[in-house]
């Protein structure tokens, strides 16, 4: 599914009234292997099955070897359909539904790790690419405690969990530390004993000390981008946001100075702005954006090609 | 302590300032065994310990008959204070620390149950009176994602968790159903075997066919009163709000008519008003206000005197 299940509505019909009540006959998406198209209109009711059992074909065919598989549901993202089995199988609504669903998938594919001898030898993770899309409601999905959803910079919209598995190496616990979906490519490569080519600037950390418990996370700092903008910046159990601006159909860019100061620990809803009684924190968020942004080098923004 | 740990401020002090940033030095309360005054001031850092001694000391001497122990912890109410083991245990500041030391508390209880030879035929219920008091910021709390707090009608003041515990009888599960704390006595009075008098009508429920698995949740129905008016009725998952009104310090009320509609089991953070589309439920929704209140027979206000 080359651009995502919200792409590819048929023509004359309205985006938000598709995806509030949407019918399979609306969309026109392609399901694709590799570069050939194998279902157009995919029946979008069946995608996450069918992602499910190409998954599980993949993992039984390449089970005596090394093997990277990257799952990436389009589900739960709107328009939601969830497979005849699903339907009506939660209490949350639809979007309930196509949550049990992803959550049944996952488990296929564990249960075909154990059966194919790869259970012990298989880091998993399992985590998301960004919070819920308010504009849609309870079909958007919920941050719980957080502020904000999809597209601003409050924790809502870009804190998510994540589940490493490994059994055997991991031990089960739940880590309170820091990282980000970049730290996933150094990590794995480090994993896999994979050095990672020098001729770039990783934004990512080895993340692997925190998951084996053998040392310290190596990070401290995350930057909080929208578009091309550092809108917000963590250090540690303090965020400073320096920017905001509602997630959708506003573009109104709110300037904070001083940033807005939040401790994450206590206040995780971000709602008590502390920056009058910490202003060696501000200084010191402050270098950390101007020195971040000294060695930014511009290039072009392949997102406005 | 007759009148909780934050109505005994000694003369002169402000309110609010003291909770915010509470000294020991600044509170008057008496620590009472019955109606004999053991200790005044108390010492508010170790009221939750001296509870938990004065329990488990009565759960030994009942050890070998029926017994009945309501353990009213005063904490995690404002002015905080945690022993000083409990201090900086959590990452989530004072209020954290002040629910590790509860944590702490219900474990040596339940170690003592244990001990003694109770585990087995003792039921234990462990829940809360109310949501979190905004007021208060990160001292007061957190309803996650449900909306508003203590003193308001909205899921955030009223809606709370319930652990409900019985080795050997009560199998470990969730369960989603409804249930208030005035369903706790006929409950409880069915599980003791004792038959509740007569004289009077009971808003509660025995819920024990939930607890046990053995017949469906006797109550539908619940009416979210604010003092002695009723401002919202939720009947299974919708709620209707006739009434808002912020939680403190404003006492507008606004009247909604029609009331504002919600779907709970999609919708826990109630932001989505379904009214418009659900007219019929609408009409329920009245027709119970206007049936309950018929029923309502006026009395003295016993919190005016």
């Amino acid at each position: 599914m080359p651009c995502g299940n919200d792409d590819d509505l048929k023509d004359g019909l309205d985006y938000e009234t598709c995806m509030f009540n949407p019918r399979l006959e609306y969309f026109n998406a392609p399901l694709m292997r590799n570069s050939e198209t194998i279902e157009q209109p995919a029946d979008l009711s069946t995608t996450t099955k069918k992602f499910t059992q190409e998954a599980i074909h993949f993992i039984k065919q390449n089970k005596d070897k090394p093997f990277f598989l990257y799952m990436a549901h389009t589900a739960p993202h709107v328009p939601l359909f969830s497979s005849c089995e699903f339907r009506n199988k939660s209490l949350r609504g639809i979007y309930g539904d196509v949550v049990e669903e992803l959550d049944w998938s996952v488990g296929e594919i564990l249960v075909t790790l154990k059966q194919n001898g790869r259970d012990n030898n298989t880091f998993v993770v399992f985590t998301s690419d960004n919070g819920p899309w308010t504009t849609f409601k309870d079909q958007g999905g919920s941050a719980g405690l957080l502020s904000g959803g999809k597209g601003g910079t409050y924790e809502g919209g870009m804190r998510e969990p994540a589940i490493f598995r490994w059994p055997g190496k991991l031990k089960p616990g739940v880590i309170m530390d820091i990282a980000t979906s970049m730290d996933l490519l150094p990590t794995i490569c480090k994993l896999a004993n994979m050095k990672l080519p020098k001729d770039r600037i990783y934004d990512g950390y080895d993340i692997s000390p925190v998951l084996f418990g053998t040392g310290k996370d190596p990070r401290d700092i995350v930057l909080y981008y929208r578009d091309v903008q550092v809108f917000a910046i963590r250090k540690g159990a303090y965020k400073a946001h320096f920017m905001t601006q509602p997630e959708y159909n506003d573009e109104t860019v709110t300037i904070h100075d001083p940033p807005l100061l939040l401790n994450l620990n206590v206040d995780p809803s971000e709602k008590n702005n502390i920056a009058i009684k910490n202003p060696e924190i501000i200084s010191e968020m402050k270098a950390i954006l101007k020195q971040h942004l000294a060695t930014v080098i511009k290039v072009e923004n392949q997102l406005e090609k």
